[in-house]
């Protein structure tokens, strides 16, 4: 029988940290219940001491989720610890996952510390880690470009401390899949308790190699733990993709010969998920669940599709989740359909009252647009959790006019803290009169850094979803909206990226 | 001293085979051009006898750039060689590029050949193609899963043919980095005249891989040639990203120790000139050129960046050529000025006519938009030169507005084949309403597949650039088109899908 790889997901950690990633609450038990329904082993729902708000949506997961276990991340001291066994008090099953830094140039630069003093403080952590709970991990941050002497010597101790899984890092994507797979074996041939422990790669892509270098740690170096994320979510070019991992496992199974827990046909659905709730949208020729992966153009190679399935393709459309949109509800759909619909698609809500909003909202759409999609349903969810967060800003209505020749005008109703307020702009289109009609009375000062739309389904009936990517005072966030009015999820999105701006939240973004 | 790697790029021909990144003839020059600025050493710039359209491409790209050697594909065939060499006539220097499958799945389900047939066909075919230039490349397709001996046998043959270069495919993208990199070693070892051509290889990256499987083909296979696209542009998941694996040999000097011609300053000037003439969005976690690969978030992180450069970032932003958006023209900047401007970003217009034509297209959005950055001028060129190609229908002018509670309507006056119409159209939001507008009179009865808009410069004061692809009997188009108000672009970019739905490519798209 093959040995089982362990799937190990960190959207919710260190892919939030992209900036303008940053979710709410009820967006993150969104995702780790997906998560869960595609059976990925491990949740790192976030690092408990990094905020208010981590701390919260941990404990909120660990009440969630039943099949996964619930991690979170800590740095190697007791007060982190203390804070992340207390936020996964009530997960079933239940991981600490703490780091340091071992490279010379991160211990002198960042942790100013000598050696000697990461190697207590990684010992003593371990140690303090292990009165919570029996699963403990530990990571060399920046291990790959760590000294191999002392990184053996604080591997071998955290394991004598009862770490149970080591998750060697390439913090910076610096690695070549050879030399990290031959690093990880190194390691775990120097190390004499190295048998006692998972070992475990963390990689990332800035040199468009974290898959290669987490298989070759796998098959080279002998890891049994992959740590990844959806669509490669992370900061700068990302970490590695969930997606990519299994499916290069499943579809090179010859080679690989590795068994995994997850439910392929969840793929898709993750990943739509997962993009719709940051607003990172995925390109098009993405492996795996880009919106061209399974897509062929014509000439040659469509002959040779027609004459044999397998002369151009490797994996199945299906397997993956992928398949054509269905219609699943319309105008005449009742309230029951609706929640039934919402409970197939995984989501629920958490009070009767809240059903009732997205089922009115849903009832609105409806009246617009005839054909309604699970994508809708599910944007149409967020949207209404989004409304619920920190509501500062709502929208209420617009008007807007553009005309060749004239200056686009636009007047929006809102609210802000209930109130409703009126404003007028013009603009150079009817998206910047918007923007400045709200500017004229937030007056924010933010910058918006980034615009993008993207239908959420085929064909102009689609809805519109907007994120819109502010910047102000060294913050990023991102807002969504989506409506079949593309100017009106404008302004949804512009007002949800304020509102978001408006919740301050201090938070610390290790990284590993 | 180093060894170099030569840069081979394919985005005109493998990556003009996604579905919708078809591109006109002047499209084409242009990226070439660019290709050139960037020092790639070959530019694949079609497969001359798989449309008309192609062969001229290739004629004209012959003629515009000196600096690279300009590549024709071609199938193994007396044809289709004499066809591009005939395109490549006026090439200071040229090279003709041969494949056939020699895989036993498509030799016998696409060729329907018999393994000797085909390896008569491979020799004849370098045999013929060596009549017109010393410099020939054979791909044996789908390589990576044909029968060793076999290859050998062919190989060998090709290279006693005059074959200069040969070129590995993993046409499916089903390779591993280390079984990949040991089939190219064992050929090279196996074949006796191994040492007659310069190795090459060409990857897809289907399962995650690409960068990493052609690396493996350099190291461990000896391969001195990489076959890659700007953005990793392609078919499916696409072809190996020319940024990544120029940006890994360099970062990763101390391990590859090969050199190259590239100057990577180009890379992210001519990453969005592909973006945006396709219409393929980069992603914001796309490594090297995604517009989050240099960006990081706060916290622990930041301060490390604070402290020391080193700690988290192996490559610099600049190296690869992201810098501010400069603000480089206004309203009072005069025709001189857009004309250096114009050479600046190695822009060529055909003619004064064409110039003039630019400059006050130039004005006339400076007087709207108080900033025109290079950007905004490059999209002002494309959407020139978009214009003139198969010009059957062309914008005039619009009027739409939208309200709560209200149906959206529209108003558009536009040219067919330069007689004006004007029609009126409602919809779920003002670009629906457009659509409508467009198609009561062009009844095209095309599918919309995909709606995006991205902003081309940062600030509500950008244009918009939008996306549209159809479908339509098979066939799929990008239309794109750029304005500060997006229901205008949206506009443009429909009726610049319609028009190149009109003009009726006939095309082979080959696999390798």
């Amino acid at each position: 029988m093959a040995e089982k790889l362990i799937i190990f997901d960190t959207t919710l950690r260190d892919g939030e940290q992209s900036p303008g990633a940053s979710m709410t609450k009820e967006e993150k038990i969104r995702i780790a219940r997906q998560l869960e329904r595609l059976k990925v082993d491990v949740i790192e729902a976030g690092f408990a001491a990094a905020s208010q708000g981590d701390f919260e949506a941990i404990t909120a997961i660990s009440g969630a989720v039943k099949d996964s276990i619930i991690c979170s991340l800590s740095r190697a001291n007791d007060r982190d610890i203390a804070r992340a066994a207390e936020a996964l008090q009530v997960a079933r099953r239940k991981r600490i996952h703490t780091f340091i830094a071992t490279s010379p140039l991160h211990m002198e630069k960042k942790l100013r510390m000598t050696p000697d003093q990461v190697f207590e403080q990684a010992k003593q952590a371990v140690r303090f880690a292990r009165n919570f709970t029996d699963d403990v991990e530990f990571s060399p941050e920046d291990g790959s470009r760590s000294d191999m002497d002392f990184l053996c010597r604080v591997i071998e101790a955290v394991i004598t401390e009862g770490a149970t899984t080591i998750n060697f890092a390439d913090t910076v994507g610096y690695g070549v899949p050879e030399l990290y797979g031959n690093m990880l074996k190194t390691l775990r041939e120097r190390i004499p308790n190295s048998d006692k422990a998972v070992w475990s790669v963390h990689c990332h892509n800035d040199l468009g190699m974290a898959v290669a270098n987490s298989l070759a740690g796998v098959m080279i170096g002998g890891a049994r733990q992959v740590e990844c994320t959806i669509n490669g979510l992370g900061e700068r070019a990302g970490n590695t993709a969930l997606e990519e991992i299994v499916m290069a496992v499943r579809t090179r199974k010859d080679h690989f010969n590795l068994d995994f827990n997850i439910d392929t046909t969840q793929i898709v659905a993750t990943s739509k998920l997962v993009s719709q709730i940051t607003g990172f949208a995925v390109q098009p020729n993405k492996a795996v669940v880009g919106a061209n992966a399974f897509a062929h153009a014509s000439g040659i190679h469509q002959d040779g599709i027609l004459k044999a399935r397998d002369t151009y393709e490797i994996m199945r459309a299906e397997d993956v989740g992928w398949s054509a949109n269905k219609i699943v509800l319309g105008k005449l759909s009742g309230r029951n359909a609706f929640k039934q619909r919402l409970d197939e698609l995984g989501i629920k809500l958490e009070s009767e009252g809240e059903v009732n909003a997205a089922f009115a909202r849903f009832k609105e759409l409806a009246d617009r647009k005839s054909e309604i999609f699970d994508e809708d349903i599910m944007s149409l969810v967020s949207d209404e959790e989004h409304s619920h967060d920190n509501e500062c800003y709502r929208f209420v209505s617009l008007a807007q006019h553009s005309e060749t020749g004239e200056r686009p005008a636009a007047k929006i109703v809102f609210t802000i803290d209930s109130k409703e307020v009126t404003c007028d702009g013009h603009g150079n289109g009817p998206v910047d009169a918007i923007v400045n009609a709200i500017e004229s009375k937030t007056q924010s000062g933010s910058e918006l850094l980034l615009f993008s739309v993207n239908a959420i389904t085929t064909g102009t009936q689609s809805q519109g979803e907007v994120t819109m990517r502010l910047s102000k005072a060294g913050r990023i966030v991102n807002g969504v909206g989506a409506d079949p009015d593309i100017v009106v999820a404008s302004a949804k999105a512009y007002l949800s990226a304020l509102n978001k701006l408006h919740s301050k939240v201090e938070k610390l973004n290790p990284q590993i």
